[in-house]
């Protein structure tokens, strides 16, 4: 099958509206791992029309002090609203400063973190939280750090991080193993 | 004061996280309008920071039955997701065709607006209706139909529009009326 | 065929000159239509090396009086130019102002309609008159407001075009049956 | 003043019609040179407000057998159509093929010259010759190349044009010494 | 002073070749630092005149088994050569494979970092290396993953990277501590 | 078999370190040509995986007195920096400035040529010179005038050249003869 995008091109003629839709965002997604938090992505993937379109959407549940751990969009920024709950939210700008810029924010709160910068959320209150975010790509891509840099397949040099977060070695390994 | 892309670009060393935010888009919008429904943009109008980043989100609200009538984001793709109601929404694409992709949405379905196609929304039960739309511009433009056409400042030429229409210029002149 | 922008391409080693021209644009358009206008676009469908190039011509002619009704080009600012004739053109800016700039055109006289704004020609003098128009799309594309409001293939609702436009439903019926 | 692309932006609310329009693409240009063409561009130098919009017109005249000379323009493709006479037109491909494709036009003919590219036209009647260009950019840029060789202030070394063109130094100096 | 794209635009009529240049590419970078590696960056902060140009070069000094730790470029493709020396380089792939793409690379080796991606470099001989890089934009930026994640002003919350990581909270404390 | 931009995607799960490296920039290019020069590249043609990244190298050598004849790249910037010997470098700027831009450059001297161009460099001392350079396409194209113009296949027409340069028609078949 020919791609662009790496996603099929549709003859215009045949679309429907399905190719359109997705349903089911309403879902809670399943907060019941470590990271305590869910992820339900309407992108590309879900919906082939959005091709070329650049747009997506992101549904995010998390369960009481649950955690979207720190990562990046490398095609994407994001715009997030709170629906439930109370999260903590940041993002750290590039080098040489190396801001965090951070808020709390309460359900109805609107907050946007800027494409490529690493940023998190943090449920910070005793009850589910959710949001829905928009990304300007229809492909985002998430880049993990943990998985990036301690989960690789292969692993990066053991060497190679501990210099990079200047600890032992033993340390990088017992990450390492946890991924 | 300089700008570019019409909003001032502030000192990156001065921004903070709430140059970043917007707070009440969990507030209902008032849709006692002869429509029914109410916009509540979060744009780089409420948001400086959206500046050059390329996206927004809008909450529409939609009394039983009201209508988000024909119109159309010059610079931006929508994707529309229910977060409560029920909505038959659609768009129409360009000529020669001028196929109407049209669904009736429920609770969590997700639809998507193609940059520059005509498209509307109508709340088709008995209870109010909530969406929220990822856009991806930070300043999507809005161009109602009835506006442009009927509503200009100044009028367009009855007589074009009589063409346009294939109505009596008396037609064209009551709708002009009512705007 | 693989494509690329719905248009297939071929192998560079075997363009020739014939890939990159045109015939026929000094010929007059039928302008025998209820309208009056006859449009003759030079776009990637009559000449396919155009495809990625980013650009068109159009000619236009007009009957005494004729019309080229209200439209946009989703993905292209038109420069128009009156090589006889004398012509009323006219946009409008978006929301929340949806100003008219209009002018009338004679000969030698350039204009610019902004990508995305509804725009519309009426030729106001006794005698025949013809344009042409750079576009920057290879595609531009060409949405008449009458055939993507009025015209869709099926209708949108009766009742959302009643509320769009604020006139009772047989009106409305009355402009769906001209399309 | 305060620019974007070289050009001042003008507060939205204060532009007029006047501010998209152009007279007098319809007057001949004066072809009474050595080259015997004549050109008049209607580019963001002439209406401002095709600042960013990507889009620019060229009216030239072609005195019997006059030319315009091989250029290119760095920013812009070129569509031409042939109004009045005759015309060899051709383009040339980049290394290593350097294949000209070429072509004579009569009136109505359209032809494209890809961006970038080194290109030519002549007129091949004995009649007054005109043409109209779209170019997709609102500041296209001009290079021709016998001035940025040959002409430049100060010149290119005699020496490498001499190694450029494999001739004598002498004649080198002798084509300097008409630019 | 205005800016574009937070750099001053020049008045062309004033540039000089001293604005498109840049001295000292040849000297070593002082590798006497934690991570043995020094970058003599040429972006537009040093070359005005790359402003809008889209293009940089950086030198990378390393000292024997000097690191370049990971960090990713959020604006730039990288394209790295080896002037002396030899290198293992690598980077990782997103979500959900996190793929090391990763070679040891010798003298006149070429290696391509993908825009957006995690990735590093590791002199692996007994001897200093230089390497020379392109990157498509005249402001690529840096972010360092340890300075992003461990070294932010604020810290973010010792909570969310023990999570982040899976190791406990005095670990974290204990990198945090290191930047 | 499918191809992007004239190159055909690998399916990423099939890519390896190989797809993104390249081997023997380091080795000196044959300068015994009546340029004395020789170009190494290392664009999409040499590294399959650059496709779409918009990125590439050139590595260029040059005999005493080796010169690159003036050329321009169509898609890109170029940033170039001085390894070894001492260069003459310029380009000359559109009309109708056509200024000489230009700096003798040494060993770690590094100089910008803007996209579309037409540039030099003349290595100016006794010893073999050696360049690197980055330049923001995967594929930048060259276009040699002295090929463009005087080397088309088939020939541009002598009238044509002779008018373009001002030169009797014997002098451009003798440069013509040349190539």
């Amino acid at each position: 099958a020919v791609k662009l995008n790496g996603f099929a091109c549709k003859n215009p003629a045949w679309v429907q509206a399905n190719d359109f839709s997705f349903s089911g965002l309403h879902n809670p997604g399943n907060t019941g791992n470590p990271f305590g938090s869910a992820i339900t992505p309407v992108t590309v993937a879900q919906i082939p029309a959005l091709n070329t379109l650049g747009i997506s959407l992101v549904r995010i549940d998390y369960a009481p002090w649950g955690v979207v751990v720190p990562h990046y969009h490398p095609r994407a920024t994001e715009i997030i609203t709170v629906i439930e709950g109370s999260l903590e939210v940041g993002f750290v700008t590039s080098n040489p400063d190396n801001r965090l810029i951070s808020k709390t924010l309460q359900k109805g709160d609107v907050f946007v973190f800027p494409v490529g910068l690493v940023h998190f959320q943090r449920n910070v209150g005793h009850m589910n939280a959710v949001t829905i975010s928009g990304l300007n790509s229809q492909n985002p891509g998430v880049i993990t750090i943990g998985n990036a840099v301690f989960g690789s397949k292969p692993d990066i040099s053991t060497d190679i991080l501990a210099k990079a977060f200047q600890v032992d070695k033993n340390i990088v390994q017992q990450i390492q193993g946890k991924f």
